[in-house]
This record gives structure tokens, C-alpha cells and sequence, in this order.
């Protein structure tokens, strides 16, 4: 009997690379760790695949599904989000996903509080007045380089922070702010859901603060000191913060997208930063990236923190990620079980 | 009567500067917010006056003092620090010192934990990639942008602060980092005390941490995760953190200083984020500052995350620090109680 032949959309590096060293499968790689994929590469390599391991780049869709063949078992991407993946298409021909959720948790969170404190205190500014060697011209004064505090003093001890998405990202960045005095907390959900009040009581309790809240967006909107998007992307997110949402924030407030770029309208943000609706941005991730260039509106605004989509990129988590993929992978080549297999509705 | 004259180093801005516009006294103010008043303006002006109000930026010696002769009761800096004074001419001349402390503990330790988590996500490189255009050739990538994680995780479950100084910025920097799963903490104490096993038993239990314990300079180097330096500046602490330190730190290790900058040996610090002794370092404060030009071998390493002395900059505490600075200088002036009142030994 052949082996079944796995197929890797990006090299892994070494150390997980070995992992797939084993006689009972047959691994085609693609063999870059920094370039993706080319979509070509991967429907004339899917042919009679078993397994495919794919990244956020790599699009699953009917064409490259019928070029595998009816011999693929699983599809496990090295994320926690599945927008790339046509999951019907999946469902309908019973073929597994797997991803990589909660293991990436701590990382995005850590990577959430960073962006809200760098905005509150114009970093991207003070780094550019030391690194274009102006320091000199702009000694210590009484007030300069001030922004908005994050954490709770005499003067704001109210301190709200506003979740859009309020899964376990969101509640992990919502623990790391507890000890910066936040006494508030409201966030958005489920549309499909009602309001829980005894939920939410309950959640109060558990973080220690005075109220948690779910609201409907225009009030979150209103009431945060940081909004957080931490919701998944596709069509029912699309742009969940855009002119109307931006115009109804504080003036003071900050907003941090650490979740998927089309979620946020980009040039709605950067008019809001302009113009002081809102008193910056941070994201790490934007619309149409990576093709962010310097004419980008976002760019340009000195009040808006850009990352590179780094939410995740520490070399521990990336190692747990990968690795998680790669057993997700062969739990499915093998008909065993996978350790984080998407279920299907 | 004449009324007691005032002498105020520095602009504070309309809203605090309103408070002096009193009818019980005579004030003599420098005229700009963001430039440091001039040595010879301090010498001239400061003559007969009852009362003095300084920034980090003013020295206070037996020439000014002798200047201002002996009349002056009062002179309250706004700052947490008062190395810039001489304390023992202060006592013997029975005159009052009013300082800012406390007040800016919690802007700090956000700026402490902000520069942790800068430095570990190699923030300096992601955002030049993004802000030179190069976003579009630097594409999600499994291991791209990887650094230590600051948060706890599978692969390092333990995680280890360590404080040179271990006072209040210190704790409520402790304190935001809980959350973060750290799980001990090392720190220096003042040499002229002795260890206390108690103590530390009882830290441990307060933060909710397996161990608390003061330790020596040289095991909190090869222990600690992250070190801050938030010890007080003068000549017990001049380059506390020197090569020696540096080469017993962990390869991953980060160092913060957003103390004063003497205490750290910068030629030393580059030399470690160049030939990776350490991970890399975040700094609010220099030696030599604000004099920090771009052939400092500091700004040139990548490694190093370089901010202009902001740890204190919000606006909120900012208003706070100069609203006490001048409530302070008041009570010395009227003999009346100052809020903030330095205690000589």
C-alpha cells in the first residue's frame, strides 16, 4: 500500500520539520519559511494529497479541494482563524480541519495591552524625536509628550474597557488590565445571543470589577477608554468600526485592532486620528496587508502604531502553534484523533 | 508688609500657573512651558525669595542657595527624585524641601511593563519594516518577528521579574505583571538592612506569587526574565548595571530602565544587545540626556528601544505632579503644612 502523501504549504523549520520525518507518510514541502506559498505550487502538489497543511495565506476553496481529490482527509491550518478556509466545502466533503486556537491566546493578549499603552503614550512620536536625534531640542518639560494615562489616577479613577469580541483573547487582555486600576468593562456579542445580566454579574465577580457589560456597539463606542476588536473576521465583522463607531468614541480614547484587518475601515481610522476624534490607534493588523506601503493612510498618521501582524510571533507560541498543526495534521492522515479539531455545525 | 516673593523655575501651564495668581503673593516665573530656564536667570532671580519651585533640570547647591540668601524657607521640586539638590545644604539652612513622589508611581509602572513588551517583540525593528514601506516583503511568516514571549507559556511556565530597587514603582510594576502568569520575583534591597525571610513570605503571599526574595546583584542578573531598574539615582547606584552585570543576565533576558539613567553603563548595555549577552533593553532615561544624539550607541542598536524621558508623561499626572509642586511650595512659603514634605535625617 502506498503512503499517504502529506502536503506542507511553508517550511517549519527544523525542529518541527522533524517531526514529519516518518516512514509512514510521504511529505512534500514547500521550501520556504519566509515566502508563501505560490497558489500554483499548491494546486499541482494537492493532487492526491491525504493532508494539507496550510498557513493564513493559503485559500482553501472548491478549485484546490478538486484538485486534491477525494483521498483528503484534513485540512489543518497553523491559525486560530479559518476565514481562509471554506469550511462548508469542507463540511460537505467530509473532510477535517484543524487549527490552533487558545495557544496564541497569551501572546495577542500581551501584544493588545502593548498597543494600548504605546498610543496613550505616543510612542511612535517619542521614538521618532530620539531616533531622528531631536532629544536635545526637547528636554524633559512639564508636558510634553503627554497622552491620555491607561491606568486609573485621581483624576479618571473610572477607567471602561470596551471589547468587540469577547472570547478568550479578549479576556485574557481584559485580566492583564485589571491590576492598571480598570474598574469597567463592556464588549459586544453574539448577535445570535441575548444579553445575560447573571453572565455578566457573574463575570464581574470573577475579574474583580465594579460592572461588566454586554452592550449594543454604540454604547461601547461611547463609554470605553480603549476599544479593543478582538472579534473574527469575515462578512458579519466587516468593518464593525468604521466612520459611525470612530465619531461616537471619546475624544481621549484609543482603539486596537489585534484581530484581523477588515474589521476596521482603514481610512475612517486614519480621518479619525486626523482629526481628533479619538486619540490614536494601534494595530497590528490592516486591511490588504501585507501590501501596506508608505502612501497607506494609516502610515501617514503619526498617531497610529502599524505592526506587521506580530500578535502572535513569539518564538515560543509560534513553536506551539506549528507543532499543534503538524499533530492536528497527522491526526487526521492516520484517522486518529486530532487535538484541536474544528466541529462542524 | 512686603509679600513673600516667589520664584518658579518653569511654566506650568495655564491651569496650574492660575493657583499662583494669589493676592498674598509675588511671583517670579520663567517664561516657557517646554525650555529649561537658564542657570543665570535662576542665580538673578531667585534673590530675596521665600520661595522656590524647580524641575529634574534645576540645580539646587550652596551657590544658589547663597544667592537667594536667607530668607528662602521652601524650594519644592516637581519630581520624585531630588538628586538634583543638595539635601545637606537644605538641612543646614533649615530650609524645606517638597518633592512629587507617589503621585507618578502608576504612569511609571505602565511605562516599565510597556517597554517589557516592546523589547521582547522586537517593536523597534517590526515598526521601521512597516514605516519604510517594507510591510509588502516582510509577509505573515511562521517565525518572523519571534522574540521571548514576556507572558508565561508551555515551553516557560516560570517567569521571573527582577527589580534593582524595590519601592513603590517598583511593586505596582510587580503588581501589572501578575496577570501576565509571572510566578517569582527577585530584588535588591538596601545594602545598610538585612534580609528578611518574612518579609518576603509575606510579599510573595500579597502578590500572589510562589516566591518573593531579595536576593544579590549578581543572582538577580542569571535569574530574572526582565530586570527594571527603578532603584534612586546618586553615587551608590552610578552603573549599578555594568558588563559584569550584562554578561550574567539570560541570553533572552530583557533590561528596563525607566529610573534615572547613571545606573546604567550604556557602552556596556550596547555592547550587550550587540554581541546578545541579553535579548535586548528599553530605556526611558539616558546618562547625558536629553544630550543624546544619533551616533549614541544606544540609538544605533536595533535592539534597543530608546524613549525620551516619558515615564511620568500623562497628562493626568503631569497636572498632578505640578498641582503638588505648587501646593507644596505654598505650604513652605505661608509656614503652613506641605502636603509632600522630603524628612531629613
Amino acid at each position: 500500500m502506498s503512503r499517504p502523501k502529506v502536503v506542507i504549504a511553508r517550511h517549519l523549520g527544523a525542529e518541527v520539520m522533524a517531526m514529519l520525518d516518518r516512514p509512514d507518510i510521504d511529505v512534500v514541502a514547500w521550501p520556504s519559511e519566509t515566502k508563501a506559498c505560490h497558489r500554483k505550487w499548491l494546486l499541482s502538489n494537492v493532487v492526491g494529497a491525504t493532508g494539507l497543511l496550510i498557513m493564513l495565506s493559503d485559500k482553501v476553496d472548491a478549485e484546490l479541494l478538486d484538485a486534491a481529490g477525494a483521498g483528503l482527509r484534513v485540512v489543518s491550518t497553523m491559525s486560530v482563524g479559518y476565514e481562509h478556509v471554506d469550511v462548508s466545502q469542507l463540511g460537505k466533503r467530509g473532510i477535517r480541519l484543524g487549527y490552533t486556537p487558545d495557544i496564541l491566546t497569551e501572546a495577542v493578549a500581551d501584544v493588545s495591552v502593548m498597543l494600548a499603552l504605546m498610543v496613550g503614550r505616543d510612542v511612535g512620536i517619542a521614538t521618532a524625536v530620539v531616533r531622528n536625534g531631536e532629544w536635545p531640542n526637547n528636554p524633559w518639560a512639564p508636558f510634553a509628550f503627554c497622552g491620555p494615562q491607561l491606568s486609573a489616577n485621581s483624576v479618571n479613577p473610572i477607567r471602561t474597557a470596551g471589547f468587540i469580541g469577547f472570547g478568550r483573547i479578549a479576556q485574557a487582555t481584559l485580566t492583564r488590565l485589571v491590576p492598571f486600576g480598570f474598574t469597567h468593562c463592556v464588549y459586544t456579542g453574539n448577535p445570535s445571543s441575548a444579553a445575560d445580566p447573571t453572565l455578566d454579574a457573574a463575570l464581574a465577580e470573577k475579574f474583580g470589577l465594579r460592572s461588566v457589560r454586554r452592550v449594543a456597539l454604540d454604547e461601547l463606542a461611547r463609554e470605553s477608554d480603549v476599544v479593543f476588536v478582538l472579534a473574527p473576521g469575515g462578512q458579519s465583522t466587516f468593518h464593525v468600526v468604521n466612520e459611525a463607531f470612530l465619531k461616537q468614541m471619546k475624544n481621549s480614547a484609543v482603539l486596537v485592532n489585534t484581530s484581523r484587518g477588515p474589521l476596521v475601515d482603514s481610512d475612517a481610522l486614519a480621518k479619525a486620528c486626523r482629526e481628533r476624534w479619538i486619540w490614536g490607534a494601534g494595530v497590528d493588523v490592516v486591511e490588504g496587508e501585507p501590501n501596506i506601503t508608505v502612501d497607506h493612510p494609516l502610515i501617514k498618521e503619526p498617531r497610529c502604531i502599524v505592526l506587521p501582524h506580530i500578535g502572535s510571533a513569539t518564538t515560543e507560541t509560534r513553536l506551539g502553534m506549528a507543532t499543534l498543526a503538524v499533530k492536528n495534521l497527522l491526526g487526521g492522515v492516520l484517522n486518529e484523533e486530532m487535538p484541536t479539531e474544528y466541529k462542524f455545525t
